[in-house]
């Protein structure tokens, strides 16, 4: 299996309102490195997984809804706990739907998963990897 | 699949006392810094896969009895080859325990896989990935 | 010139309200990596700069009163622009405070400088480095 | 599933003609970094994978044909898209022959998978992943 | 002393065709990931050092004639040997340039240092510093 | 200023008999990955600080003398605290006694200062600087 992986970043703020989450309760913010990871078990004509300029092209406008935006604001996002988790699962569907529409060319079609990484700082990420639907 | 990967590290003295490692047979030592990624297909109720503090909270817990220790003065590893894929696997069998014990919480019960992975410093590191038995 | 750094981190939200800012006016947030230097001539009777726990605790002691806040909430920056500059500024003279106070021992007394780096994520930080006053 | 996995770097030059590669088109160059995982279910009788020394070497033989070379003028690679994609699959290849040929020892008999991942800079890699036939 | 850093990266050939470099006499080829500091004794008005978005249009204006190039071929390169210590004076020296021609704003003028800095691959980095002319 | 810095690591096991180092007064051990940069004010005739692969030489050989040794057992440290300090003045003295001895070439007279930083692990980190004397 092949894979190719790009990394690009947000800075958001948000609250985490249950009890469950402590002291991240309150708003506070985060810095998120982000890395997508895609998938294939051949490559293309070119040698390549996917061209990695539309991949990085597909990852920023993946995050252009969410960067400098308190995400507590967002109607998208109402009434749900905007966790990291879930906040990988979200880029990861947007991703895959990117790829759908043909955002990263014909070799979208063949991809065979997706990862997304998101890297809260040094000492902790979460990630959700799954088949391209 | 989701996974939540945190980190921690040790400082510990061992020797390697079979003539397969060479230099590394005599007293020598490592700074390990520890990364644990617990995955899980389904997010909880709070939409992560384990309390993030919980899961650093077990992670520093299965360090301390190897923390500024000589492994090689330790009753549980008399006769053992105390290399870094031996560790991961310890640490494995550990957070597992850990798990099943309730201190992740209910959370802890719903875990598919752990993979540990002991970075010995820049150039190397090993790991081990197996199923929350 | 001897120096020890160590590094902790914190989540913050906060807003950055000058049409100079662009996009970042609104409120957003950011985990910062923090790396804080401590440098002196000579090293004490124990061969260190600081006792390294100490110099932990200090940091520690210093982010408390910023982790998992929104900084626009905090009377201490009401009217501040709370840029990374600023709070690399505003954790070294914590920094200092704590040494003159005797938080990191006798040594604290004997430092030359200290330097406070804030990483945003991976393509950009700040720091602010000055004499321990 | 256990692994050890090692680093090593090449300097190359290359060009990618095809209209694909946009401005990638003309000779330019990179700095890989590479990291190999061997993988495997048990350990041997030393509780490792495999000497970790002996990777590093076998890591180090691989590369050699390509260190500091243009990538254009090798036979071996003429009229192909030396991506780096391809060059994983390359190293991959180039790794399984060598444990398949005892350059790992009896170990090297004993592994289940190999993972290549080439770095190009701190915002892109790729990798190859599979079994070793 | 205040200082803001940014990143970029850029992927060349070249060779270095003196006695001297052994092995990179021949055509090779790197990616250089490209850290740029930015230091001043006191904040503008809106706490910063300069810009970070502008910060970060300069450095990537100033790879723009760098990227993807064969440096044997530029006219401003020629009988150069353009080592990694050559190219981070050649960046400074158009940081520089820029931060005189109004690139950072108002704020460039008031610039004490600019610092470069060059990372071919893990194990090695250049680097210059010196006094904005 | 000009610099060049290069990399490598060690494994060493120690321990420091004085209450002040509380848990790390028994046996324990390091992985140091160890930075050494080189500083000058001009640039050598081939447009480099030093020689590169010179300059991995000089470290790997004052590396060598510790590698993979328990440090209480090296005549040359009896009675000496080897702290994380200490260690890097050690090596930093060997690096000028190196390059005075002409390891490095005719480029090595020329050195301005020289820096060396052990990395303990992710959190923690000490340097020495000075002039090479």
């Amino acid at each position: 299996m092949y894979s190719v992986e790009v990394r690009d970043r947000i800075m958001i703020a948000h609250s985490l309102p249950d009890p469950f989450f402590g002291p991240a309760q309150g708003k506070h913010g985060a810095s998120f490195v982000v890395d997508v990871a895609f998938f294939r078990e051949t490559l293309n004509a070119q040698n390549v997984v996917v061209d990695i300029g539309a991949a990085l092209d597909v990852l920023a406008g993946t995050l252009k809804e969410l960067a400098y935006r308190d995400l507590d604001t967002l109607p998208q996002f109402q009434g749900k706990l905007t966790t990291t988790e879930f906040l990988c699962r979200h880029i990861f569907d947007a991703c895959c739907a990117a790829a759908r529409a043909g955002a990263l060319g014909a070799d979208g079609a063949n991809l065979a998963r997706i990862r997304v990484t998101l890297h809260e700082h040094d000492l902790a990420r979460a990630s959700f990897e799954g088949p391209v639907a």
